[in-house]
């Protein structure tokens, strides 16, 4: 088998893995849905519709740094990446699967931001995305065969903790989303300024 | 005229060839149309509507993993190729023609999973996607000039069995749409997981 | 200011060209809208609705081997070029413009295919392609400083030829959508299967 | 936290923003939105449509210059760059997050060209982008670590005011847009006759 899986190559699961994070990041956008008027009525009310467009803004600078961050997290592992085999194609197919669904729930919780499944959908998003980025760490550091020479105790313990934020952070929102949709979206964007503040934390995640 | 074809490098046919993988597979959550209801009445109308997508996100499910095993089947492939001709370069052109079409029959088989024409439109996209990964197989093996030394017999043998799968599969989600159409999307779903669980297998679609 | 040009490699040029062709493929795709039908006459009405979505298939199709026979011609070109000037990205980016147009012409001389005006935004569309392909050759061949090495007379005056095919056949689609809009389509179909079976004139356009 | 930083390659951010860049250049066409119009009345009333569009062709044509000239600025400023820290991924996400809302506000501001909140966006978004691109390269000045060897001062000069027409642009365009809206749009029609005429300034944006 081995000789079969050696011919995935590193460079490419990477190409296609780079190739889906912009696309999906810039396919929110699309999120963004421009209300149809007639000319005449259009300056008078489009002011307003543009801003009710406040809450998708908001999802999609959420959706947009945390994809950011993900495709970081996924550089980071890949560092210690030597020869990927079959385990490793499926886990990151299950995290691209996650990332291609991110501009849908990105969206419709955007539109619908005060509706609990709205929002629920964008939290179990993240959560798997999280879970299987916490695998991906977990599986790079068992399996010494697709890794180059040995990981720190300490980069891997570090590793862990922070594929464990997003997940958390998850979990959170759906807790809040029980008693309030459009709040339970906010905890994200407490990660947001960390990114930007902070160096050390914003490796995290 | 080889020399014209010289002119087509490899490398490049495989950057068209991931690009165009990986904007189809995040294409596909296009398809997950968001519903539009009135403030007030979609907090009660959006969980009947969101269940009501589940065929949809099947769908959307099948064809991502069956997207992703050709692609590993066209690296597979490609890992034999060491010049590429115009005749290549044509087979590729139609497993791309294919691959770009499958958003489209994806989302129209999750939309209408109980009408049959909707589901043959999906199940003819993947018997001639499969069917054209069947030429590309067979065609790289009898021309010496376009391969990187001598193929295996058993490697060929192994190849065409694989390539053989896809398409007989297709062939019997049409006949199965006779009678059902909502039942002949599931044939492919049993691809799945064994292209999770079994290594061996999974390497062989 | 050659300093300032020597800065845009040839590789990152090519890897947006490249990038935008197959982007562009994949979202012809987007031109095949699904129609939205309520679930009880969905099974009675899709079946015809289907069937006349065909002139959309049909200027998808040709969408689509256009591009990818640019795409190969592009790569014919660039295979002579050593260094990229201003001028030579100024040539690339009208290139890259008539590309992303091209869903969307194809999408509405697909929807509209008995309209004139909607052919006519396709014939021009692709006029227009195939007038900057030329320039492209043109400027290849008489700016030694670009080209690497001699560029051989027959090679240069067969680039010209093939550079003429597709304006010519767009300038005829024109003339034919005074008389016919569905008819003058057809032309590019003529492109085809020539092709498929012909090597050598495959190369020409 | 510099061998955490030193796992983000060169080559990867610039494949990101490459991507994004051809992505969001490619998506522009999205905002061509086709009229659906019944057969019978489409030959008669397809014409002026299509007339009406010219705005939104002009929004299109403007956007597709102003992404292609900042590619080209990006890479110019990246020559410069050898090793990228998070300081830099940073700015580079918040130049990709304008990229990614162009296609957005390009699309409103040709839907709704006589209202003053839609050309607003518009400004607004390149407003944004060109800051940071100044802030980018203010940046890459700074820091001795991430360039390659010295910049020479009369390079750093240049950089600079290049970066600040964009958004000086984008001022006048938001104070235009108190008055006329539409007008407002024309300003950056300017630059892209310059883009074309002027090898030296072009070089400028």
């Amino acid at each position: 088998m081995s000789a079969e899986e050696s011919k995935i190559s590193k460079s490419r699961l990477e190409a296609l893995v780079d190739g889906i994070f912009a696309f999906a990041m810039t396919l929110l956008v699309t999120g963004l849905t421009i209300p149809v008027l007639p000319g005449p009525v259009a300056a008078a009310e489009l002011p307003a519709l543009v801003a009710a467009m406040r809450p998708e803004f908001i999802s999609l600078l959420i959706a947009f740094f945390i994809l950011a961050s993900f495709w970081l997290a996924h550089h980071r592992q890949f560092h210690h990446v030597r020869m990927v085999d079959m385990n490793l194609v499926r886990i990151n197919l299950c995290i691209l699967l996650c990332v291609i669904l991110l501009p849908f729930t990105t969206s419709i919780s955007g539109d619908y931001d005060h509706v609990r499944i709205a929002v629920d959908l964008f939290h179990f998003n993240l959560f798997f995305l999280g879970l299987f980025f916490l695998v991906h760490w977990w599986y790079v550091n068992r399996t010494p065969a697709v890794t180059n020479g040995e990981i720190p105790k300490a980069d891997a313990g570090n590793g862990m903790r922070r594929s464990l934020i997003v997940p958390s952070v998850a979990v959170i929102g759906l807790i809040i989303a029980f008693f309030d949709p459009r709040l339970s979206m906010m905890v994200y964007l407490l990660l947001i300024p960390v990114f930007f503040l902070q160096s050390r934390f914003s490796a995290r995640y």
